[in-house]
């Protein structure tokens, strides 16, 4: 059995935020990674392609840390939105956030060629600022673990449209 | 003036090793990050593709992840095989690094458009593992900062390959 994400906080991002090369809908060549709430916490499942190897066999690093990366932010997205009240769906855009800091401990060699399920659990730290602790797993084993600091989007971003 | 890295560890990492999406020479798909040495330190030079967007204008912060990640690995690369008497070029291969952790502090929004110099300051930790502390600017600015705990690759990959 497949699990998809049906309702991703990155389906509603305003347009001209939805450029990311890892979560951008609108950015074709990037990975379209897509977030939503799996009870309290968030998901992220994405199945790395071809090319995206470390050494032949396991994924590369640098996309797992794009997957933490795009799940953190769109993580914290989806956290204050429903603190304000809302839900993908309900036709009110989300707030956009940037990524602060990310770390990653890779704890095991990620094998290619299956779904990865990326799970978060968000917690507010400041209004503007959320911690999500995020969990990469293949086959149901942990492979990597991860922190990201996301941040409310800066208006120095929004100046630059 | 552009600068350019020369002699690049990832020219000589050996062929079965060197499939890496981010530095790998022979994954035509993939960034072929570089990384060679600046008198005592490590650096990798790369213009993000226009593609690698965040938010218009600005660099993907999973690709600044990516960076840091093989120039933190290369970096380690070049440092044990100096401490093992050898330079790239001398014909001898180098030890290949997997990453332990990776962490990134984005200080600022970086600008596309312009080369990223990634630098990087090796120090041994014990034997098999390297830290790497990294610093990623554009136009001389700051625009990052990161570590990476780098390892002598292990057998479980080897293995596999």
């Amino acid at each position: 059995m497949e699990e998809i994400v049906l309702h991703a906080v990155q389906d509603i991002y305003p347009d001209d935020f939805a450029w990311c090369y890892g979560c951008g809908r609108l950015n074709e060549g990037g990975h379209h990674f897509r977030t939503g709430w799996q009870g309290e916490q968030t998901v992220t499942i994405y199945t790395p392609k071809e090319e995206h190897t470390a050494i032949p066999g396991f994924v590369y690093g640098g996309l797992i840390a794009s997957l933490v990366d795009c799940h953190g932010t769109g993580s914290a997205s989806l956290a204050l939105h429903r603190k304000n009240g809302h839900e993908v769906g309900d036709g009110v855009e989300p707030p956009r956030f940037v990524t602060g800091s990310l770390k990653v401990d890779f704890l095991k060699p990620t094998p290619q060629g299956v779904p990865l399920k990326v799970v978060g659990t968000v917690t507010e730290i400041h209004p503007k600022k959320w911690r999500v602790d995020v969990e990469v797993l293949a086959n149901d084993t942990p492979c990597a673990r991860g922190e990201v600091i996301a941040v409310v989007m800066p208006s120095t971003f929004a100046k630059k449209e």
